[in-house]
């Protein structure tokens, strides 16, 4: 057997459901787990204190195409790799800049070779392809780097799909070429020695398709076909109906490969986690608890709550009775209203903090069912309480 | 000897300088000491778990005026009262809104009875005198309340500054009435047993007169005819220049009430503080440190930095070698000035962190110096260093 950069067990199973320990050179991670975003190289509104005393997020994800752009590769390695840079060490994983970049739809030229595009900071003519791509996130260290990918938009036809996860196909296999000459050149700033783990970064394939589930199943067979230490899956929560997301999930996951961890990139919803598990999804990650809580919307066990509603102004009670987090334990829906309505960052703060822990507290009470084999039980009545709110007007 | 709302001692003294044992009925603060300013019911940025359990400040400020517009007296007394609300269960010490409502200068009718004005937030008519100032800072609950006071610009001449200060001797004499029926008739919501003290609030005069001395002086004998827990300076740092206020501090700080605490309102910098204590002053408040943080400006003990130079880009340096604050102690120069550039408000966080830590540690090496007197050689050494950065054109 080949020491590889990660290590992922399952530890239980429950349906399509499971639960594992993933093991890479930074960290353990049990698995369902949830990946806060920290975009430029920080999870905005929460310092990094919390995020490994109270929060023990093991794994954060941090943008290829933000850090490119700012502060740049080049900064990056001057001061040691993002993690001496932002001194989170424990886990990273880093997209590829390929989201992004297609998101700048106006402003971008692509070939075969990769996409020109114009950075949204200063306009200035920038570059990726897969090479550029692995190049950026060897200098990043992360320990889970993506493979440059395109994504098509949620409501592609079915031709120019198939045309997109050809190219994607063929992206993947200049990221893994790439990928493998970095980590034997040793260019990767994140290098560590790690019990029985090969020190080097562990690189996922992106599974897409869009809508089309016979061009899921083409893209997953020829994405394994490379070989990669994960598999993820792109292109979903980009427009489309629900519908549609469930429907792919429920056919796509369960054939991806059953001995490597399964990654549902840029989702999603409390709801969209539990029903992604419950397909075998073992990892998510997703903006929604820190854009919300900057927007005082906050994510609870009966549903989601708007803190500017005027009926919480003197209400003493926490934004979720039932979430042992130190905002839930300490802070009122009134104060926190105030605070909002006030204008006062600590609010965006106080509420992205109980998000975060709610939804890394909802992976855990997710794991757990799983091991005791309730996750039946425990997602169905998780999805009918967080129907209460709905109920109440709120 | 009867029983008070505070206690305070000297512990030691050094030339003016002098350092002591402030008790509340909730905290029991060391002085000199920088109160961190939390205007609305938060310090800007920094949770109360921090400035507890790392910075551990005793007692921070919570302002009459903003809390009076909102969330507004009958909500934070349905709520409790200010420790309740915000859950801040140290002490607070809050403003009687004047200097505010002062500083709309558009917006105001004055009258011996009190101002009429028009709020900031809805344009809504208001009206603030000393009997209603005492009533919201009483329904707050904080430790120790200030007289409604007039505030004549910093350039006021002398008729002009004497006919304001005669206003507040006047206003003083009605606030120290009303206060004290409000204690009697237990109309205050943070009344609370504790040894030796009332559990009372206490309530502090202020000295006016602008930069005129024998102004100052009158105002002095006044206010202390009347008869205070504590004397503050007023009407300083609000537009003269630096010298006139160290020389109002120079004569009237040593004037003051020997056995009672003297507090400078709104007042300064490093460098302000420590002519201050100097002078004999023993409390502080301001808000520099978080609205410089928010502006990217540290206080270091070299001088100030603007984390914006583009110098600092790949620095791994702290923001201040000689700080032992947890932002220090762990991020880089290079990470904070990345995080400031990219308009993450972490950057607003750890910097504002910072800065109160410093004031705080500066106050704490200052009480220190004063205990082993060598208050003379600390400040004369202090204030050399703050140059550094100046020389070096930071």
């Amino acid at each position: 057997m080949t020491i590889g950069p990660i290590d992922w067990k399952v530890t239980a199973s429950d349906g399509e459901a499971r639960s594992g320990i993933l093991r890479t050179r930074r960290s353990v991670i049990e698995t369902p787990v949830f990946m806060p975003v920290g975009t430029q190289g920080a999870v905005k509104g929460i310092r990094f204190e919390w995020l490994e005393d109270e929060l023990d997020a093991r794994i954060i994800l941090g943008n290829t195409y933000h850090l490119f752009l700012r502060p740049g590769v080049e900064t990056i390695r001057r001061l040691g790799g993002l993690h001496k840079f932002t001194s989170w060490n424990r886990s990273f994983l880093t997209d590829s800049g390929g989201f992004q970049v297609f998101s700048l739809t106006d402003l971008r030229k692509l070939t075969e070779d990769g996409v020109e595009f114009r950075s949204h900071l200063d306009g200035s003519k920038q570059f990726l392809s897969p090479e550029v791509s692995m190049d950026i996130q060897a200098a990043l260290g992360s320990e889970i780097v993506m493979v440059f990918d395109e994504c098509p938009p949620g409501d592609a036809g079915f031709d120019a799909t198939r045309t997109s996860l050809e190219m994607t196909a063929r992206w993947a296999a200049r990221s893994r070429a790439r990928f493998d000459e970095l980590q034997k050149t040793g260019a990767e700033m994140g290098h560590l020695a790690a019990d029985g783990l090969s020190g080097d970064q562990a690189l996922f394939g992106i599974v897409q398709g869009a809508g089309h589930l016979d061009l899921r199943r083409q893209s997953l067979d020829r994405t394994v076909e490379i070989g990669f230490d994960g598999y993820a899956i792109g292109g979903l929560s980009v427009g489309e109906e629900k519908s549609v997301m469930y429907e792919v999930l429920d056919f796509i996951a369960p054939k991806m490969p059953a001995d490597a961890p399964r990654y549902l990139m840029g989702v999603g919803t409390p709801e969209d986690l539990l029903e992604a598990v419950n397909c075998g999804v073992d990892m998510f990650d997703c903006v929604i608890p820190t854009r919300n809580g900057r927007t005082g919307s906050a994510f609870t066990s009966r549903g989601k709550l708007n803190i500017r509603n005027a009926k919480f102004a003197a209400d003493d009670g926490p934004l979720d009775t039932d979430c042992p987090c130190s905002v839930c334990r300490r802070y009122s829906l009134g104060y926190l209203r105030h605070l909002y309505q006030a204008g006062e960052m600590n609010a965006s703060i106080m509420i992205s903090h109980h998000n975060v822990a709610f939804f890394l507290d909802t992976m855990k009470r997710a794991r757990e069912a799983i091991a005791s084999s309730t996750f039946q039980t425990f997602r169905k009545g998780f999805l009918e309480k967080l129907k209460e709110n709905d109920a109440d007007g709120v």
